[in-house]
């Protein structure tokens, strides 16, 4: 696939990897005032004023991504997004990442660009400067492990554990679309194996696709709560699925939960494709994974502040701890909540 | 060789992702007290009074490490300290660290407490807070990448680019070791290969393998130079070997350089070591690699102040860039310094 796009073939022996970094991140512009010195020097140097988020993540070929269906430049993009959205989780501003890729002679430099367009997309859209990496050879696959770097004021961070009882459980956007677009893009590659002359149609599933290929970090949430004077009391983002992530907030603040099926937002797309493949949309969008929206609590008397915000949806409330963790279905039956969620060593 | 050392074998599985997470960093202990929040939450919280520096640095199986002869905890060890001494050559304090692995199923959860207990054993003696990391499956090898953050007072940051005019040049402790500890042990794994029965005799070696293996960073220098009154001009680590980081010194400085090949410290050790195996040593110190000592300039009137010095040698000066890079040999030649140091694509 690479070689169909790529008809330049420069072996990245040929610039070294000094050549191949300079190469590669002379397009690179800084835009926060905050970062003193980023790539060229044993490190960078960033002055922060408010308190300092950090947090990484590693994306593996072969277990997060299938570069036989997954652009490059997708990629580079995605990997930002999957850092930023943890950031984002901690009420925090981005501001800095850093990117290292392990990669094979198998790849020419024309992939190396093509991936790094996608960071640099990533990073001017996000407003992040790249100030760092390490760029190393590879026996087999493709590993890019990114750190982002943001900040916040002290008593604005927002962590998993402050959840109390009574509060109201509220979702961003919609879930479930990422993990759909994923099975898409494995039913077409089955069925580009079988018939290599078929043209996939897939201009119904474009949003899923999208969200799966290219997810969108929600910088925009910090700012819509600060107008809506509401302070979230945790906040975790979902990554991993929403009943992982439930779980996870539940453990850290030491409560108990219910969540509503019904008010499980899905994108109509979601509903269509769950029904073509035989999936329960809720199972899909407990389990799935790699939304990247965010979770958070808030009080019961900020309900009035969120209700009408078409961007979130209020989905559950806390209870005490002793009281489990449950789904309301649509019948009204309570079911415990496990976590189902995405688990790379189970795959 | 993970076998023969753990009859206990717990598949990662097992545990899943959380699981393991949640076992190898229940030991960690946090040391300083800028470290808002550690591991356990979207992303560490961390307080910094100073400028912030920023370094990441990954280390692939195959590529970086041999698991036939590097023991799991040696490797967690150097890990750390290839990050390290990344932010002592910025002559900043070191504070953090966050560790990502990608590990294949083929490794025992036994194998990655080995890992973590060298990675704790350096936050400990370095007085890091390990604060983050991914914890990810791998098809095949296994894949560190670390990021180290510290901290120093903005005009106390050293970089790669102040060298001036007639500056001296300055090595930390001895180089070559590395290099030529990598050496013995290739061969004794050439040794066992053909003769599994046969034992190695690697006593008279063991400082060079010591420095391969368990490599420390210089942590001490920032102080010593504090206490010696030298604010070095410029600096790096010797990571690549000698040359390539004078190039890189020289490049950034916009300077030239001489080095004298009778001023660089070499341990007895080396020297014989390289008469064995019918190599150079200048070439080793120059182009070996993985030393770990700082490598920094002085301004002349400096030079009383460190000479005595035991753990500072003096092996060249600045010149203007017009001049080039030279070494200057034993016997009073010139010789173009080109970079000949380690690079993992040509390897």
């Amino acid at each position: 696939m690479i070689e169909d796009k790529n008809p330049l073939r420069t072996p990245i022996e040929q610039l070294g990897e000094f050549g191949l970094i300079d190469h590669i991140t002379k397009s690179f512009n800084i835009q926060n005032s905050g970062t003193v010195k980023a790539i060229g020097d044993d490190a960078a140097v960033v002055k922060f004023e408010k308190h300092t988020v950090i947090t990484t993540d590693m994306l593996v070929e072969g277990i997060h991504f299938d570069l036989s269906y997954v652009p490059l430049k997708h990629l580079g993009y995605k990997s930002i997004m999957v850092n930023l959205s943890d950031v984002y989780a901690m009420n925090a501003v981005a501001t800095q990442v850093t990117v290292s890729i392990a990669i094979s002679n198998r790849f020419p430099v024309e992939a190396v660009e093509e991936l790094y367009e996608g960071i640099a997309l990533a990073c001017m859209n996000y407003n992040v400067d790249l100030i760092g990496g390490d760029t190393t050879a590879s026996n087999t696959g493709l590993v890019i492990s990114v750190t982002a770097l943001g900040e916040q004021d002290k008593d604005k961070i927002i962590y998993r554990s402050g959840a109390g009882d009574g509060d109201l459980l509220v979702v961003t956007g919609d879930v479930g679309a990422a993990y759909m677009g994923l099975q898409i893009l494995e039913r077409e590659k089955a069925v580009f194996k079988a018939n290599p002359s078929s043209q996939p149609d897939i201009e119904a599933y474009s949003y899923l696709i999208e969200r799966q290929l290219k997810p969108e970090a929600r910088k925009d949430i910090a700012k819509l709560l600060e107008e809506l004077d509401v302070k979230p009391t945790s906040m975790i983002d979902v990554s991993d699925g929403l009943s992982s992530e439930i779980i996870h907030l539940c453990k850290q603040s030491s409560v108990g939960m219910k969540l509503y099926e019904e008010k499980i937002p899905l994108d109509p797309t979601v509903i269509s494709a769950c029904e073509e493949f035989n999936l329960d949309s809720t199972t899909v969008a407990l389990s799935g994974g790699e939304d990247y929206e965010l979770l958070f609590t808030i009080k019961q008397e900020d309900f009035p502040k969120i209700k009408a915000n078409p961007s979130l949806s209020i989905i559950g409330h806390v209870l005490p701890q002793s009281d489990g963790i449950h789904l309301v279905t649509r019948s009204g039956e309570q079911i415990a909540i496990k976590a189902m969620g995405w688990n790379s060593f189970e795959n």
